[in-house]
């Protein structure tokens, strides 16, 4: 055993060294912990993955997936093929520190320091959500893609490159391959109920590049934008980096829910999920959404109604677009397959109404220049072949069930309304909101569940105003029943303590 | 033979029908002149491709090329499975025109339309570029993209794809897949003098991406920037949709030549493509180099080099890249596999200087939700593998050969400098310049060229102020020699008609 090696065994055998993480992080954590002590000095050789799972008896995997970690902050440099060294943290720090010169004489007046990113900028980076580094239990938004069908995939996909037609190799022109395109007006007017023609649907690479597509065209800088509050922080970062004034319209039991004082203001564009609000799980009653499309006439507004998970409803029909409703073409209606195939895909959609349709596209094309056309000829076929309506079946029926068994042991530690604390009912999506009294800090809680390896969410932090509800968004269905079961429990704990102090 | 069939046939058979199109532009003429002048009526059914293809005595992929470009335009319609009908048109421009309902009464004030778009949105779509539905001949910045090695890519592709990672089906967090990114470090350090460390380098889906990374961090709206003119078309779109004040600067034959006036304004970017200026080609000499860098430290401004075809210079070294001359820290540097391996691909890079690295790690995972590590994996392998270095050598070949080929056929025909016509006679790049005199209509030639099926493009397209100079580009890696031989004699002989008139 090298003496790495034999450190690193040293580190983890400790009983109360983070007992609850998994092993990939406990063993970053012993890595980082001896570098930032110099017992692995900087130029240090570290043992191969090979060698190193041996020496701790754990799998290569999740050694490889630590150091990728440690590499991705700097910890460990490696060359191809000639291992891994620890880095050298006080040249990286020194040049740091040292890099940035701002100006300091002559124009620079009183030699402050000049702020190197925009003010924009600077408000993305300080409430920056930040990567998720490895998925951890009850993480909410994450879908289990493990359950993807590879194989099937592979097939399809080697079917279409096969053919090697040169053309797929070019930018996606007008809108996006066309068979996809018409898979997705299919599936739109059958299943969501959405006034569509083909030449309204454009694909686009993810709801996030569909965002500030419609930011770039449809608002300007200044602009407000009404979002629903709580609200998604994908949606709200895109609006920011795009200088809009955001507004928010808090969001009660039918959604959105607006107020005199709302409608006092002029937005350019109103952004709402109506068929499940992220991340209270809310649905837009009728008489909202009528009372909304009404709105966006008047004030000549656009609606940016994002369906992201209207896929996962595990009673009942499911509900159908606020877009099929839109008499008045007032209403960008976008869906995304991250959800429901896997997020790397990175293939959404945009229907726009048609007075938008050749500004879409020209857009799309001039600042964008889609690409990715095998992906989507592999996905048209995808769907065309009747495997998309089978895949969503089948995680609808996984999912549903590990909700139902989620809901299940939290009712059963928690009870279902002893001490303030109300588990959400609602029969979709791929999270549910635990809601608080509101006198306990979920943010705190937050923090707590997370020494305990729980990844929940504090619903504060999707507030803009000053929160109405406190509460804790639990994501299930990445976790297998057996993760449910133990980290349940722990969870139950964890807010009893909370809700007790 | 079914009467759609025979009425097409006739109009391909007249021999003044767009005799120098190629067979599908042709078809898809004759059916859109069909359509519109009702001999074929809404609702009626087209002969299936493989029908229309035997009758027309043509490929049945010319066809179904022809049928996509109706269906994307709105002409044609088609079911899955059911075959393909003439659309509705008049249904189609009546909802066109009646769709929109602008606001009318009360708070609109004296009934005046409301613009949909937002002011830069307005912008955006009137000097839109416009997707290409097809690629022509001598269309400039487009490369051959039909000799990428589809089977050594697809066996790469399935080794990822069989080993079933989960993981990689995620987002991309901390800026990409890390052996991509050391695979991309090693490179630009090697073939571009890039100072680089692995955590600089950060995947983007391509270009166009990176910049409005770039200008969302790095400016707010009303910021000045500073772009060369003429300037690449792709980056003044992103930096519109950002809404900075665009200040153009003249290029030379060293590059982006600063003027006393130029220095009074404060820019916050500086957008630059020192190795081969896009569309001149002129190369940024050292000396500006050093005053660029220089100035760019003295006005606090972010320099962004765009090294997007470095890899194509036929003769000599390649040049090494402006970032390894910055001693401040103040040089973006981006690039993208989209020339060398096919546009589709959308995988580019950023190297960001260490004081901005975190900003920019937080911002794509926030803003843009980078994925695809599948792609970037099989990327990751084919660079490692040597197979990268070996095709960009195959594509230098292929396409110093052809420009060689274009040069010579259009001096032969033109002269070295016969008519104050000038080649450029750069060896780099995918397109070379024809300088014609100051009295030229190059935008007359481009629309002239355009009707012998020659897509040039004018030089005065791409200036922001008043054109310096007059020219054509003129792409050829695209072309084969075949092609090269026919088109450029029939393009030297539009030119000679432009400037003898």
């Amino acid at each position: 055993m090298s003496p790495a090696s034999d450190l690193l065994a040293q580190t983890l055998a400790q009983p109360d060294f983070h007992p609850r993480l998994p092993q990939q992080r406990r063993l970053y954590e012993a890595a980082k912990a001896a570098i930032h002590q110099q017992l692995l000095g900087a130029g240090n050789k570290l043992p191969s993955s090979r060698d190193l799972a041996r020496d701790l008896g754990i799998s290569r995997n999740t050694v490889i997936a630590a150091f990728e970690q440690l590499g991705v902050e700097g910890y460990v440099t490696s060359a191809l093929g000639s291992g891994t060294y620890v880095a050298d943290l006080q040249a990286h720090s020194a040049s740091m520190r040292g890099g940035f010169h701002p100006q300091q004489d002559g124009a620079g007046e009183d030699g402050a320091e000049v702020a190197p990113l925009s003010r924009r900028g600077q408000e993305l980076t300080v409430f920056a959500a930040g990567p998720r580094y490895e998925i951890q239990p009850f993480a909410p938004g994450d879908a289990d893609f493990s359950s993807f069908p590879f194989k099937l995939w592979q097939r399809l996909q080697n079917r279409v490159w096969r053919e090697a037609r040169a053309d797929l190799l070019d930018y996606g022109q007008s809108g996006g391959y066309l068979p996809l395109r018409q898979a997705i007006t299919e599936y739109l007017r059958i299943s969501r109920s959405v006034k569509v023609s083909v030449e309204q649907v454009m694909v686009t690479a993810g709801t996030q590049h569909s965002l500030d597509l419609c930011a770039q065209l449809l608002a300007d800088p200044g602009d407000t934008a009404w979002v629903e509050d709580p609200c998604y922080w994908g949606a709200r970062r895109v609006f920011q980096a795009n200088d809009l004034l955001l507004h928010p319209i808090t969001v009660d039991g039918d959604g959105m829910a607006l107020e005199p004082a709302d409608l006092a203001t002029n937005p350019r564009l109103i952004y709402v999920t109506p068929s499940h609000q992220y991340p209270t799980g809310a649905v837009m009653s009728l008489a909202r959404r009528r009372e909304l499309l009404d709105v966006a006439l008047t004030k000549n507004a656009w609606i940016l109604e994002d369906d992201y998970d209207s896929e996962f409803r595990y009673t009942g029909r499911p509900l159908a677009a606020l877009q099929g409703l839109d008499t008045g073409d007032r209403v960008v209606y976008m869906g995304t397959f991250s959800k429901v195939l896997y997020p790397g895909i990175k293939i959404g959609y945009v229907v726009a109404p048609p007075q938008l349709v050749d500004a879409f596209k020209s857009a799309l094309y001039d600042l964008q220049r889609p690409g990715q056309l095998m992906v989507q000829a592999a996905l048209a076929d995808f769907i065309a072949l009747g495997h998309f309506t089978t895949h969503i079946r089948k995680i609808r029926q996984i999912y549903g069930a590990r909700r139902e068994m989620l809901r299940r042991t939290l009712v059963h530690q928690l009870g279902t309304h002893a001490h303030g604390v109300t588990i959400s009912s609602e029969e979709s999506g791929l999270h549910l909101v635990v809601e608080l009294p509101a006198h306990v800090d979920d943010v705190a809680l937050e923090k707590l569940a997370a020494e305990s390896g729980i990844q929940v969410k504090a619903l504060s932090n999707y507030y803009l105003a000053p929160p109405v509800r406190r509460g804790l968004l639990v994501g299930y269905a990445y976790c297998t029943p057996e993760k449910i079961a133990y980290y349940g429990r722990l969870l139950a704990s964890v807010i009893l303590s909370g809700v007790r102090r």
